[in-house]
């Protein structure tokens, strides 16, 4: 019957309107390995406007900032992730584990379809 | 801070095209309660060329099918669930199920949104 998949996808609205999910959390991840917008936006294909409009929207829609942005500088600026934004991506990748943990132990589903 | 929601979608593919989730499951449903393709349509407010195209897609591209209908008749025609599409919709809600309750044990993720 070929390829058959179950899957799963995870976010969080705040006041029915998206604010946290997959995209948000590869663009952190991203920021938190590169060490910047500009190139976490280049690995994602993404302009860096939108990327600066994925970051504004998290930075003041959640209860504190994700992101912490610096302007020029020796290096020419740069971004990381506050203790906030950490923690964030931890619970989320904890739960989006576990998530996928109990999809793969439910996959009797498929051998009906 | 608002309504704060940690959302969930969960839906199977087969070769790497949605075969089946909440819309074919909801859609199943209704049949199932309707006795009807045309009924249940129009409890979704979808057209029933879109509805009929659905159960095709679930009927030929999967294991077996999960509807038959009937033309005619002293009903005037009809349709129900096979065994097949009332064991799916058993399966799925489960999973569903479990999902949402995995999730909603898992809220303090929102405590940092």
């Amino acid at each position: 019957m070929g390829n058959k998949e179950i899957r799963i996808r995870c976010w969080v609205e705040l006041d029915g309107k998206k604010f946290f999910g997959p995209g948000p959390a590869r663009l952190l991840d991203l920021i938190d390995n590169e060490g910047s917008i500009a190139k976490a936006a280049k690995c994602m294909g993404m302009s860096y406007k939108k990327a600066w409009d994925i970051v504004t929207d998290l930075n003041t829609r959640g209860k504190e900032p994700y992101v912490i942005s610096r302007k020029g500088g020796e290096k020419g600026g740069g971004a990381e992730l506050t203790a906030a934004g950490k923690l964030v991506m931890v619970k989320y990748r904890n739960l989006t584990q576990k998530l996928r943990s109990l999809v793969s132990e439910e996959e009797e589903l498929l051998a009906h379809m």
